[in-house]
């Protein structure tokens, strides 16, 4: 089978078309020929050599897909040859075929396509674990979403304004601005004109009880300074840096959570539980035409890099996918 | 009534003695003849304007005492005059009367004297708040506890060890390192002469499930550094400074948890949920005899000055209380 592999990990990484065999599944797995892969973050960083697979899967990329059931393992009941199903992967989605533990394997919603579908795995499951199993979000409550252009962001705000959360949002210009508010947002802020701090401090959505993090640095504490009583911030990235500064007091004053969360590394139980609340969550709401996944480009698996030069340049609203024709 | 009062907030309060009018309870409260009052680090803060008392509370200091009852508002049922008392006060401790909520006063344990039954509101609430309740410490996990010697880190250590987890703990000289462990500390660290980082990732506690820390500063870090996958760390207090730098990468790596509290501003309900945890689980390991508040030294009530001198010195191993005579 065809796979995009990784080769010269680092600053000169390189990703390369290359054959690898067609693998076999473990009693608890099903083979999977790929229709769709989502494209995200963590992918690049493991060109980095900074987001390794867990021990088991596969070296190649791509931690989402949707497709095809083509082979199910000894003990597997649920699927079928032939099944549409989307699937969480440990890795290797960037192929042909790809193995998923059947409990990571959900059915595929019928009113999308395989491209959108490609969008749900990593994506919803590490939105849904960290704002509401973590952030604990509630209806009624505010939560900061920053980022809300990206995959995680576009989803994150129509999830969060689904259960009833006040959105707010930054963004990097104005036609992004716009797209966010039009999926849900109640609050957007251009940060490439505007200090979000201070924009957000004198809306009427001045105090965060959930905020979603995925830049790090300087905004750290300018995150604590926004927060609530009680408040939860959830890091998930840190694109502008992993170092910063922070004022211990709003922790103590506020009772404040700083916490975070990687969902490649956790055990499959953990993987399983969230898994199940999407099955039971947020398929409904897609099902109905509540929640759908914002797809910006999609591009054959062949021209992976290019997609992952899109990613690196920021310009795209919403997923990125790759597609098998 | 005589009461020690604090004038001149600032670099240059001064604790004076003063004649306040002796108040009547409210109809949930309880008038306390007060026979001794623990001293704790947020008075000193008070003198500094820090920790300034809750609406409806004195002004003069003293967050906790043990007494006689005088005199009970309408709807106490509980107590009558004369019973043998602890409570955790918003304030006003520093005096011969105060007045306490019914529901945050506790029957004094028959077998200690009023001294050491003084160093226990506070000091008891604070610490099994943020180790048990907010910290969720579990037998067999691994906790360190900064500061040691002092009133919350001799209570820390004893109650974390009597629930079953392994007790790290940090203090400032041999002297204080041997009392440490006989108070049930499994090892110990004299930061006057060692880095603690360094030799807790060199002993068989490498991996921190629970850091109850009071210092801040730069050992903030290095908490993160010490942390185990899903730790929490709990800041009470940052007498090494509320600016510190961080690395983000372990809140995310290991699910860390980051929070904090004080107690103080805390609404009824919050305080009540504590105050009844204390009574049910604290309380008869006290009657038991399995932990024993500590008391460095006491001084009479117009002695505060000198009381909060010490406090400050650090050369205290324990409680410093006092006494109405």
């Amino acid at each position: 089978m065809k796979v995009i592999d990784i080769v010269n990990h680092g600053k000169n990484s390189q990703l390369v078309l290359a054959e690898k065999t067609i693998p076999s599944p473990k009693e608890d797995e099903v083979l999977i020929e790929v229709q769709a892969s989502g494209v995200n973050r963590p992918d690049i960083l493991q060109r980095y050599g900074l987001h390794p697979p867990p021990k088991g899967s596969p070296d190649h990329p791509g931690l989402e897909v949707s497709g095809l059931i083509s082979e199910v393992g000894s003990q597997v009941k649920k699927f079928k040859k032939g099944d549409k199903v989307i699937a969480l992967l440990g890795g290797g989605g960037y192929a042909e075929y790809c193995l998923a533990n059947q409990q990571l394997t959900l059915p595929m919603p019928e009113n999308l396509s395989f491209k959108e579908a490609a969008a749900i795995p990593e994506t919803y499951f590490t939105v849904w674990n960290n704002i509401f199993r973590i952030g604990k979000l509630k209806s009624n409550e505010n939560i900061l979403i920053h980022g809300g252009s990206s995959g995680i962001g576009t989803t994150a705000i129509q999830m969060s304004k689904q259960f009833g959360a006040n959105v707010i949002t930054t963004t990097s210009n104005n036609d992004k601005l716009n797209k966010c508010y039009k999926i849900g947002a109640d609050f957007v802020v251009n940060y490439g004109n505007q200090d979000f701090y201070e924009e957000i401090k004198k809306s009427k959505y001045n105090e965060m009880d959930v905020i979603l993090d995925i830049v790090g640095g300087d905004y750290t504490n300018k995150n604590y300074a926004l927060s609530a009583m009680n408040a939860r911030i959830v890091q998930i990235a840190y694109l502008k840096g992993n170092l910063c500064n922070i004022d211990l007091s709003h922790i103590m004053r506020k009772s404040l959570v700083h916490t975070g969360s990687v969902l490649r590394p956790k055990n499959l139980e953990y993987k399983v539980a969230i898994a199940n609340d999407i099955k039971s969550e947020i398929l409904p709401l897609i099902g109905g035409g509540k929640i759908k996944p914002i797809i910006y480009k999609s591009f054959i698996l062949e021209d992976a890099a290019q997609a992952h030069d899109l990613m690196k340049s920021g310009k795209h609203f919403g997923k990125i996918i790759l597609t098998k024709e």
